[in-house]
């Protein structure tokens, strides 16, 4: 285990110098490109960020396959032997028109198996790091886990497009918790259910916005799956689900 | 104008005890009760820092009349003289079950006048504090007034009865926008429109909802209104649009 423990020490002082790196890029001017429309933005921060972290794993792990979302990495196609999965900022659009509210997130799957995950939520400074063989922590201190609440008992975490076209039940699912909020990241999203803010979040996602937080949250006792119930896939896109147990067995019987 | 800028330091040094108890409380057990509803909350930090401000404003403003949200203070059926109005804790849903994402809101009219206004994000550690005279700072740094963006050129903020609904046209608000962004408390919204985070934000809100925060907006160039247009009254409750002229002028035309 001990390895895992250096790399997981590792991995967190590269997420620092990362996020020292995109404060001091947010001093100057962004460049901003559209992706699939204007609301899907990328900029050369992304890119930077992205290049950094994709070079400071390789270095750590020279024979793992890289899956980063704007492409820096390798062409992945299975989860056998050690896969990282990178978002280098997620909430873009949060970075470029509130810069505030977004996170970088790395993850490690070893033979598909969740190993080592890392949510920064940049701007609030807050390092969510480690593994269901290393422990949570934040900023480097024990993070207990959330108490498993009920839907009832909570906020839950929604997406936009999922509330107002009601999709996947979602208007039932926020009626039934104490309400909905939507912060544009997931992230930001994932680790408010991490600190036992959110008492769940279901959105559409792409690899790279759960794969940090599916490792974190299996850590503490919550539960990822799609939102029928059955298990995520690492290498594709659909709506997501992590909450606590109880959440989950509330929603489940909803959808 | 001495008067006022002495004034403004004071309250600014009451805002900064208020957090620091209320900081101190969070750390025991909270007595929660519900007011009109599971989702309408008060806890006993409502009523002690209530108690507290009002305490701290009749020392410095004996004369005033204040409107405070749990009662402590005065029945104001005027906006004559010096009206002061408080919100201790808003967003107390997420106070309880975040410990997170609240504020403390404090504003002072004279005559009907928005004169000063104090909103403590708490967690954030972040006081927005001033008026028309005296000039607007975030923590004692002079605030830059936010771009005039329009409606199409930002996030916005929503609350979720209003977007699930579709009351105010909200959908086609948050369409024509960058996207909604929902946080549960108008006190943190508001912010993030003085910061330039949100190009708006519309609630259905009640006078110590946005008190402070219209002086604060006003100051800044942002404009305040019910949502048809007609100027907000200080002593009701409405659906109330605290934006960029822009993106006000871009909602008005829609509702």
């Amino acid at each position: 285990m001990k390895d895992l423990e250096q790399l997981n020490q590792a991995m967190q002082a590269v997420m620092q110098a990362a996020r020292a790196q995109v404060l001091a890029k947010m001093g100057s001017q962004l460049t901003v490109a559209e992706k699939t429309s204007r609301r899907d933005l990328v900029t050369n921060v992304d890119h930077s960020n992205e290049d950094f972290l994709v070079h400071e794993i390789r270095s750590l792990d020279p024979a793992a396959h890289i899956l980063a979302e704007e492409g820096t990495g390798d062409q992945v196609a299975s989860m056998q032997g050690h896969v990282w999965i990178v978002d280098p900022i997620d909430g873009t659009m949060n970075f470029v028109h509130q810069r505030n509210h977004f996170a970088m997130m790395v993850g490690l799957y070893i033979d598909g198996e969740p190993t080592l995950g890392y949510i920064y939520d940049v701007m609030a400074e807050k390092l969510y790091a480690g593994g269901p063989q290393v422990g949570v922590t934040l900023n480097g201190k024990p993070l207990k886990a959330p108490a498993d609440l009920d839907l009832s008992e909570g906020l839950f975490g929604a997406s936009s497009p999922l509330l107002i076209n009601d999709r996947f039940h979602m208007q039932q699912i926020t009626t039934i918790s104490l309400g909905p909020r939507i912060m544009g990241s997931a992230g930001i999203q994932i680790s408010q259910v991490l600190a036992g803010e959110l008492v769940g979040y279901l959105s559409y996602l792409r690899p790279w916005d759960f794969a940090a937080g599916r490792v974190l949250a299996e850590s503490l006792g919550l539960v990822v799956s799609q939102v029928d119930g059955r298990p995520v896939d690492m290498l594709s896109s659909g709506a997501v689900l992590i909450a606590t147990k109880r959440a989950q067995s509330t929603i489940l019987a909803i959808s």
